[in-house]
């Protein structure tokens, strides 16, 4: 009985995925925030390196990942698939689940996966500094590894309600020599104009983005490095779905259900694109891909597909995506990496499109998934996986009824080693649950800028 | 390039490696605390169950793994040996580094590699609950993931000064269904009693060893489990070992160097007994395997290799071992788990025999080693580990004098996801080095019980 299932370094795809031909019409392109104009390369170039700006609207179906970046990625990929035979026997569902386990990288999550091209293209470019938000703090760790081996410096801004609740993510990033600051902080625009109107903020993904956006605008030896939302964010995540489908093949199984968590998209997207885009080919067209978010912030749930900005201070260009409006500020929930108003384009599309489905859970079932999941596979993981998780666990237990033997594949995107206060929350019988009032949602929906 | 070598699930051991029937003579016996007569079987049964008693003294060089420990292991074993390619670039040497990487398992360390049989034997036996002691938390967390793993119960009594520097490792405990105390605990005679003489200590191994051995002692649904030191705990460790000798023989290399840090000594115990057997059976007799210890702690380094109990209250046999006295209370580092006046006897008499040899460090280079590794290899590491690696560094810039290309191998038993306040007090230049002074020791050595 086979717990794991475990790719040689050379099995490392060659190249990412690259999903945006695979829509059968082109993409609403992203507006520029002023003109409300097709974005155009030069728009772009302040912030981004021209290797990036390229994969962002790249139309190859494969983009061949440097030999420099897969020698990095090979610190930790390919990452084991588990058969989490002890959870469906828990369960006792007739289901076979899988899950793909990316917390054995260096920064504990999935996030590395674009890290280290992100900070390699921008070496490439001359850039020795790189501004970034972080929600939870996986991505802001995950970005100060990647800087370190290439001895860039990093400067990351933390939602402040995640910064209190997670002190040594800040110490972890530290420890690889970037800077982290709470944010909305006094030292950027952005952040002045939220501490005036809301001085005791928890602040938001949408807000450090802001901070992080003008750092990297207003410093001529920085970029800007986002963890999730852009097309080259997902790009660099499909190295997860390839590696699940070609470890998948070897066991002749296809995936009946895909599953992955979105606060911006990148997880989901990683898990998911390769099997999306199948879809999209005609093939195997009754595969379900889920995906799952918290009722706290129900973007593809309760948001509208439109164009909206991707920050609060309205820096960043309009992109066409399902959103809440972009100063939609989350409760603190613990699953601080899921707190974005809006989402990736491409996974927008995909669920507008029909492509995938998305359904949304309160944290206390989604920390008792936890808590089934580490009883019986072992791992503690992150509040953000936890979704994850819970609606695979869902999916086996509707099979247990119906008697069908489905494949559940899912990312396991991190570990909770970060979040023992959020455990601790859960087993005090501390956890809120909410759901935001629609009449606030829709509040913020009126602020959504008039696109013609 | 390759970065790692893999084992197929297959590849995991089928049996534990035996060092014991390695010995040119006899060991020797442990003794009664009270009558000081060689301990029996029945000594041993109020606290152990009969299987790892018997694994205590068995002289047979192979002991099978049952298959219900192995699929368990599976969950994170084989661990991935790696070979620090940017590590030896940075030093500029000519020396192979590798490193098995056992912070892949659900609890972050190599110590669930025990806890899982250990929690098997004992529910076998019909136990449901499980009393321990931990120092830095990881063998605390690993047996309340094996405990959990097998439906039983556990309580874990843990070393004061690490329960208030790392209170998430209690929340991991915790999450996994265990109790926690920071020890010494009002519950316990023992505890009580050094409560008594100096209530602001910080608690040592030895003192929380006391607390779960009398608790387990007094409980008859209860036993006792242990996370080092004794022979059974470092038979279990061996696995490491030999992966790590059957990895590089897939390279075609033997070690020239071997190093493990040493607190208890299961980890090094683990990583070194299969090179240790082959020097007393007349092989490879020019390995150089070496023991790393704090200066904070000097056990093999400046204690004396005698019968001494495991615990301050002397409830545990008398070991023949290199100890500080039992009642050595060593003071606060942050490598906690290596905190512990005692060591294994069979480590110790590999010592003392001249099989492997031993060197300590301070803990301000310890953790400068342990920046040096991150900022290359990527991965933080626990400061337990991080001796470890500095002897590797060690080795490795002498090398560089030398131009000799040995091939080192260490023992990167545990990730340092639990330690960042650690870190942080490194980059706040706020770590104090401790030598013990010598008159110190010499005074708790005079306390060590006289045997004939």
């Amino acid at each position: 009985m086979q717990t794991k299932n475990i790719l040689d370094e050379d099995q490392l795809p060659k190249s990412w995925y690259n999903i945006i031909p695979d829509f059968p019409t082109p993409l609403d392109p992203p507006l520029h925030p002023k003109t409300g104009k097709p974005v155009v390369p030069e728009d772009l170039t302040p912030i981004f390196p021209m290797d990036l700006i390229g994969q962002e609207v790249s139309t190859q179906h494969q983009i061949p990942i440097p030999d420099e970046v897969r020698d990095l990625l090979t610190l930790w990929r390919p990452t084991p698939l588990y058969r989490a035979h002890r959870l469906e026997k828990y369960l006792k569902t007739p289901a076979k689940i899988y899950y793909k386990w990316e917390g054995v990288s260096p920064a504990g999550s999935h996030k590395p996966n674009t890290a280290i091209p992100q900070a390699y293209y921008n070496m490439k470019a001359g850039i020795t500094r790189l501004a970034t938000e972080t929600g939870a703090g996986q991505w802001g760790s995950a970005l100060a590894f990647a800087t370190c081996l290439f001895k860039m410096k990093c400067t990351v801004y933390m939602v402040k309600s995640s910064y209190a609740q997670k002190p040594y993510r800040k110490s972890m990033m530290q420890a690889w020599g970037a800077e982290c600051f709470p944010s909305p902080t006094p030292q950027t625009r952005s952040g002045q104009a939220v501490l005036a109107r809301d001085p005791g903020t928890t602040g938001s993904l949408g807000i450090a983005i802001s901070e992080a956006v003008e750092d990297a605008a207003t410093h001529s030896d920085t970029n800007y490095a986002l963890g999730s939302v852009l097309n080259h964010v997902c790009l660099h995540q499909t190295v997860i779905g390839q590696e699940a489908k070609a470890q998948l093949e070897s066991l002749d199984l296809y995936p009946d259900v895909v599953i992955g968590c979105v606060g911006g998209g990148s997880n989901f997207a990683g898990i998911s694109f390769p099997f999306a885009g199948e879809k999209m080919k005609g093939r195997h067209m009754d595969t379900d891909i889920l995906a799952v978010e918290p009722t706290a912030c129900p973007t593809l749930t309760k948001g509208i597909y439109t164009y909206d900005y991707g920050d609060v201070a309205g820096l960043t260009p309009l992109l066409k995506m399902f959103t809440l409006g972009h100063d939609f500020t989350p409760p603190s929930i613990h699953a601080g990496g899921l707190r974005y108003h809006g989402d990736s384009p491409l996974v927008s599309r995909l669920v507008h499109d029909g492509v995938a489905r998305a359904v949304a859970y309160y944290q206390t079932e989604v920390f008792r998934a936890m808590e089934t999941f580490s009883r019986t596979e072992g791992f503690l993981v992150a509040p953000e996986t936890g979704h994850a998780v819970k609606a695979a666990i869902d999916v086996a237990e509707e099979c247990r009824k119906t008697g069908e033997a489905k494949t559940i594949l899912f990312n396991c995107s991190g570990h909770g080693d970060f979040d023992m206060s959020a455990y601790d929350a859960y087993y005090d019988g501390k956890l809120v649950d909410y759901e935001y009032p629609t009449e606030l949602i829709r509040d913020s929906l009126t602020r959504i800028p008039k696109t013609s």
